[in-house]
C-alpha cells in the first residue's frame, strides 16, 4: 500500500475559509509537471497514452504528478456538487443604477442594436482619438462611410477578400481562415449594398464584415471544430441562433476562422490549417483556442468577429493579440447550433476592436431563446450600459488578489498595475485587497471538468475514427481527456460549489475581480510545433491563470488591451463581473480603454479596408 | 477489435419521439443477467470484484451483459445532459384549481400543520371507517384521545417502548430500529403530556410518535445509514432541517429505523441490524430502503415516519408493507442534515397509514431553507389540497403506458388494474394510453447516476475503511458503484434530459401517470441471506421497475394501499405527477384510499398503542 499511499486535502467547509486580505489561505502557484513536447516527442508519448496498458499508468502518474489525486481525486469535501454556472437572474445592482438602461425583452436584434447605439456618445470628430495614435475603425466609421456612399459593403468585401489572400501566402502565412468562400461574401456584399442604395440599411451592422469561429454554424461552411473529420461525421445545415441574429442585422459572415483542433489547447497552432500568426509578430502565436477571430480582429480584417470561451479561449487570444475580449455570463447567448465542446463552461464570445464594437455585437445576440434552458424558468433580462453619459461610472470597487495578480512576467505585472493606478488616480476607484482560496483547485476541478464533457461529447465520433485523423497534440490530450472517472468529475463539480461561494463572497465586497487576462505574452512558434502541434502545458497555464472563474463560474469577464511588452507584444487586463453584470463590465472596460487608447500601437500585419489613411 | 466491438444505441432526437398509444418504441424488459447470490457466493463474488485485475474484467462483463455499454456508455445521443432535476416553480395547474389553497411562506412548521388540518374534513364518527374493516390510528384519532385526555402521551411512549421490545425478542425478531433512546422518548413525552395539561399543546402533531429512518440526523442518535462505520466518522451534532421541523411542532422522535446499509438495496436485509421482518407476514422483506419506517407504520407502532427515495426507497416499502409513501418533488424539503448518499435523485418522504397523515406530516416539512439551493431564486410556493370539499376531484386524466403497466405479477396486475377500473367508475376520471419511451434506458442511467454519487460521497471515508466492516452484499454494490466513467456518468445526465422532455410531453396530456409501485410483492427473507445480505437484482429490478422517473426526474410521487395478493400480501398503486404538484397527487391519492379502505387487512405483527379496541 506504501506505493499508493497518497496526500489528501481536507477542505475546510466554505464558511470558515476567509476571503479577506489576511487569510491563512496559501496561493499555490500551478505545478505543472509535464515536459514541452512537439515533433517526435509527441508522437511516443500518444503512441504511450493510447496504449491500453502503458497508458493506464502513464496517466495514474500524469495525474498523480499535476495533483489531480491529492486536490481532486482523494480529497475530502462537504459542499454538495454544483453541476451547472447557472445563476438565478438578479438585478439588484443595476436596476436602480443611473448609467445602465433596461432593454425591453421582445426587441428584435436589429432594433437591440438600435438600441445598443443609443447608449454611445454621438460620433464626432471630437470622439474620435487623436490622429496620430494608432485606431482601428470601427463598426460606427464603417457605417457611417457606407451611410455617406464614401464606400459600399461591396467595396470593403473585395478588399477583404484581397487581403485574406495576401494573408495566406508567403511571407505572411497567418492562417487566419479554415474556411471562406468569395462568392458567398460578395453576395452579402452586393445584397447589403443594395440596401444601403435603397436606404433601407436594417441596422448598424449592415455591411459589417465579422468573421466566425469555426466551432458555430453558419451556413454556407462546414464546421470542423478545427479538426479534418468533424464535418464529415456532423453536417452543419443551419446558422447557430447568433449568427442567426447576426445575419438578421445585416452582418456580413466573411468566413470560419481557424482555432486550437477541438477548443482543447491554448496556443492556436493547428497542424491541419496552420498556426494562427499574432499580427503583432507573425513569429509568436495568437492564443487560443478563438485564434483566428483574435487575429483577423487585430489585423483590421473585421471590427469584430465570435468566439467561443470555454477556459479562456475568447479572452486569451484577444489579450495576445492586442484586442478586446468579452465572455459574457453562462446562458446570455443560446448555444444552440454552437458544437458542444462541452456543456458547462462555455460560452460564445466576441473579439472587437474596442469595447463599443464588442457591446454593439453582444446586443444583437443576447437575449435567451425560450428553449435553450426548458427547466429555468426565470428569463434574464437584458440592460445596456449608458456609455454616453458625461460622467463615467462611479465608486466602482475592483477586488484584487496580490498574490495571484503578480504570478504572471514582470512586463505584464507592471503594465497592469499601472492600469489599475491610472483607474485609481483618474476615476477615484478603489481597490479592495481580497484572497481567493484554492485558485489551483478550481484550475484543475475545471480542467477534469472540461476534459470528460469534451471526451464525451466527442466519444461516439472518436469510435468510429482513425486517430491519425487527429492531430498528435490532440491525441494526447484527448487520451487524458477520456481518463476521467464518475468521481473525479462530480468532486469536480464539488470544487465548482465552493468557488461559486467563495466569489460571492468577494462580489459582496466588490464589483469586479482584476487581474492580468494571462501570465505570459505571446511566445514563439516552434518549427517542430507546427507539423505535430506542441504540448506547452506550462505555458498553457500560465495562459489561463486568469481565466478559469469565467468559466468554471460562468461569470462575465473582458479583456481590454492596456499595453506591451519589452517585445512590443500585447497586454490585456481582465475584469470579472457578479453573474449578469455584462453593463458594469462594459462600463468600466470602457473607461478603461479610455485612459489607453491612445498609446495603441499599430501591428505587424495590418489591412485598412476602408483605406482612409 | 472484434471481442470489444459492441452493440450502441443511436436515439433519436427527442421531438422525433412519439409519445402516444401507437408509438413505435418498443418496450424494453429489464433483461438482469446477474443470478441471486448470498452466503459463500457473494463472498466470493466481492473477493474477485475488489481485486485490482479480475475486478475490472469482471465489471466490463457485467455492464456489457447488463447493456449499460449499449444504452449508455457507447450510446449516441444529442441531447445536452441534465444534472439536477430541479423544476422550475410553476404554478399554472393549481393556482385556478378550486381544490387547492395557497399557503402565506411565512408561516411555522406548527401553522402549516393548522392550515393542513383546516384542509382535511371535520373528524366525526361519520367519517371514520366501519367499524368492521381494519385501520390504523391516525395522528387526528391519537390528537383527540390526548386533547379529551382518554390517553396521554406518556402513556403512548410506554406502550410503544414495551412493542417495540417485544418486537425485538423472539418469535418477532422485526429488526424495526437502529437506535431508540428509552429515556429520551419518555421525557419528549412527557413534555408533550405537560403541553395537553396545560392546554397548551403546540400543534396536532404534538405527541404523535413519528420514527426517523437513520440516514436523517436527528438528536440524541448517532447516524449509521445503515453501516457499522458511517457514525465513528462522521458525528450527528444536531436535527437534520426536517426533523427540527417535525419537533418544533411536538412530535415524539422515538428513535431511528433499520434501513439497507447505505440505502443501497431494495430488499432491508441488512447484515448488521437484522432483515427488518413484514408486518403482513414476517418471512417476507419488508422492502427497502427505508424498509424500517415501512415496517412501524404498517405494524401501528407510529401513524408516520421518515425515510429517504432516491430509487423508491420510501415508496416501495410503502407498497410491500400495505401503507402510503409519499415522495415529494426534488427540492420541496430541505435536505441539510440527511446524509447525501445522493445529491440529485434523494428526495426525504413520508410513510404512514393514511394519505391525510401523509400530508400533515408533509405540511410540517414543507417550503425551503433559504440556504438550500443558493443558485435558484425561484421559491416554490406550497399550496394544499382541500381535502374537506364535498365533490372529490374531477376531471382527472390519468395517463397509463398498457405494456409497463403490465410488466408484473398477475395478482399486482389484476389488483392495480381494478383500482384502475374503480377511479374511472366512481369519479369519471378518463384514462389516457401513452408511451413512455426508453424506460429501460433511464433505469441504466439512474442506477449509474446514484452508483456514481453514492461512492462519491463516500470515497473519503471508504478509505480508510476495512472493506470487512461493509456487509457482503455491499461490498459487491460498492465495488459496482466506484467502477463508472465520467463518460458514463454525463451520458446518463443526457438521458436525463431525454426522459425530462418525454414526461412534460405526457404531462401536457395528463395529470398523474399511473401505475403499479412494484412488480412483485414481498418475498421471503432467505436463511443464508441474513448474515451476508443478498444481491437479487432481478427482484430488485422488479421492485423498482416503476420507482425511476420519481427519482431520475425529481418528480412527486405517491403509493396507495390498493389491496393484497393470495397470501395476503400488500400490493400498492402509485401516482407520479408532474413538477410541484404534491396538493393534486394528495387529492388523487385520497380519492383512491377511500375507495380501497374498507377492504383494509390488519397485519399479523400489529400494536395498538391508543388500546381503543
Amino acid at each position: 500500500m506504501g506505493l499508493l499511499k497518497e496526500e489528501t486535502v481536507v477542505y475546510k467547509p466554505v464558511e470558515e475559509v476567509d476571503v479577506g486580505p489576511h487569510s491563512d489561505q496559501i496561493y499555490v502557484r500551478a505545478n505543472v509537471k509535464a515536459p514541452r513536447m512537439a515533433g517526435l516527442l509527441v508522437k511516443i508519448f500518444a503512441w504511450f497514452l493510447e496504449s491500453r496498458i502503458f497508458g493506464t499508468l502513464l496517466m495514474y502518474i500524469l495525474k498523480k504528478n499535476n495533483l489531480i489525486h491529492k486536490f481532486i481525486t482523494n480529497a475530502e469535501i462537504e459542499e454538495p456538487p454544483l453541476f451547472v454556472p447557472s445563476h438565478p437572474f438578479e438585478d439588484d445592482h443595476l436596476k436602480d443604477q443611473q448609467e445602465v438602461k433596461y432593454i425591453d425583452s421582445d426587441l428584435s436584434p436589429p432594433e437591440q442594436v438600435q438600441q445598443a447605439m443609443d447608449c454611445l456618445p454621438h460620433y464626432s470628430s471630437e470622439n474620435t482619438v487623436k490622429s496620430d495614435s494608432f485606431h482601428r475603425w470601427t463598426i460606427l466609421d464603417y457605417s457611417r462611410a457606407y451611410r455617406s456612399g464614401e464606400i459600399t459593403p461591396r467595396m470593403v468585401a473585395e478588399r477583404f477578400i484581397k487581403a485574406v489572400r495576401e494573408s495566406c501566402s508567403p511571407p505572411l502565412q497567418m492562417s487566419f481562415f479554415i474556411n471562406y468562400n468569395v462568392e458567398d461574401i460578395l453576395k452579402q456584399a452586393t445584397e447589403s449594398t443594395l440596401r444601403y442604395e435603397r436606404g433601407q440599411a436594417i441596422s448598424f451592422l449592415d455591411g459589417i464584415p465579422i468573421a466566425i469561429k469555426d466551432e458555430i454554424d453558419c451556413s454556407p461552411y462546414p464546421t470542423t471544430g478545427g479538426t479534418k473529420w468533424l464535418h464529415k461525421v456532423r453536417s452543419c445545415t443551419d446558422d447557430a441562433c447568433c449568427v442567426k441574429r447576426l445575419r438578421s442585422c445585416g452582418a456580413i459572415l466573411v468566413g470560419k476562422t481557424n482555432m486550437h483542433e477541438l477548443g482543447a489547447g491554448t496556443s492556436g497552432i493547428n497542424p491541419h490549417y496552420g498556426a494562427t500568426r499574432n499580427p503583432y509578430d507573425i513569429s509568436k502565436i495568437s492564443g487560443g483556442s478563438s485564434s483566428g477571430s483574435a487575429a483577423v480582429v487585430a489585423s483590421g480584417l473585421c471590427p469584430a468577429a465570435l468566439g467561443v470561451d470555454g477556459g479562456g479561449s475568447v479572452r486569451m487570444p484577444a489579450a495576445l493579440c492586442g484586442v478586446v475580449g468579452l465572455k459574457p455570463t453562462f446562458g446570455r447567448i443560446p448555444h444552440s447550433g454552437v458544437f458542444p465542446l462541452n456543456w458547462t463552461v462555455g460560452m460564445v464570445g466576441i473579439l472587437a476592436g474596442t469595447i463599443e464594437d464588442a457591446f454593439i455585437v453582444y446586443a444583437a445576440m443576447s437575449g435567451r431563446l425560450p428553449s435553450d434552458q426548458p427547466t429555468s424558468s426565470v428569463q434574464p433580462k437584458v440592460y445596456f450600459p449608458l456609455l454616453n453619459s458625461t460622467e463615467p461610472i462611479s465608486d466602482v470597487k475592483l477586488a484584487k488578489y496580490e498574490e495571484w495578480f503578480n504570478d504572471c512576467s514582470d512586463d505584464i505585472r507592471i503594465c497592469c498595475s499601472q492600469s489599475l493606478d491610472k483607474l485609481k488616480k483618474h476615476y477615484g476607484w478603489k481597490v479592495v485587497d481580497v484572497t481567493i482560496p484554492e485558485i489551483e483547485s478550481m484550475r484543475l476541478a475545471h480542467y477534469s471538468t472540461i476534459a470528460s464533457e469534451c471526451s464525451t461529447s466527442l466519444s461516439s465520433h472518436l469510435e468510429k475514427l482513425d486517430p491519425a485523423e487527429s492531430g498528435w497534440d490532440i491525441r494526447v490530450g484527448l487520451g487524458v481527456y477520456g481518463a476521467f472517472s464518475s468521481k473525479e468529475y462530480i468532486k469536480a463539480q464539488q470544487i465548482r460549489n465552493r468557488q461559486m461561494q467563495f466569489h460571492m463572497k468577494i462580489f459582496a465586497q466588490a464589483d469586479v475581480i482584476v487581474s492580468p487576462t494571462t501570465g505570459v505574452t505571446a511566445y514563439p512558434i516552434k518549427d517542430d510545433a507546427v507539423e505535430t502541434g506542441e504540448l506547452d502545458y506550462i505555458n498553457g497555464a500560465a495562459l489561463v491563470r486568469y481565466s478559469i472563474a469565467g468559466n468554471f463560474l460562468g461569470l462575465p469577464a473582458v479583456t481590454i488591451p492596456v499595453g506591451y511588452d519589452k517585445l512590443g507584444l500585447p497586454i490585456g487586463l481582465q475584469f470579472i463581473g457578479r453573474p449578469w453584470s455584462e453593463p458594469t463590465l462594459i462600463h468600466i472596460a470602457s473607461a478603461m480603454q479610455a485612459l489607453c487608447m491612445s498609446e495603441y500601437r499599430k501591428p505587424e500585419v495590418f489591412h485598412d479596408l476602408l483605406n482612409r489613411d
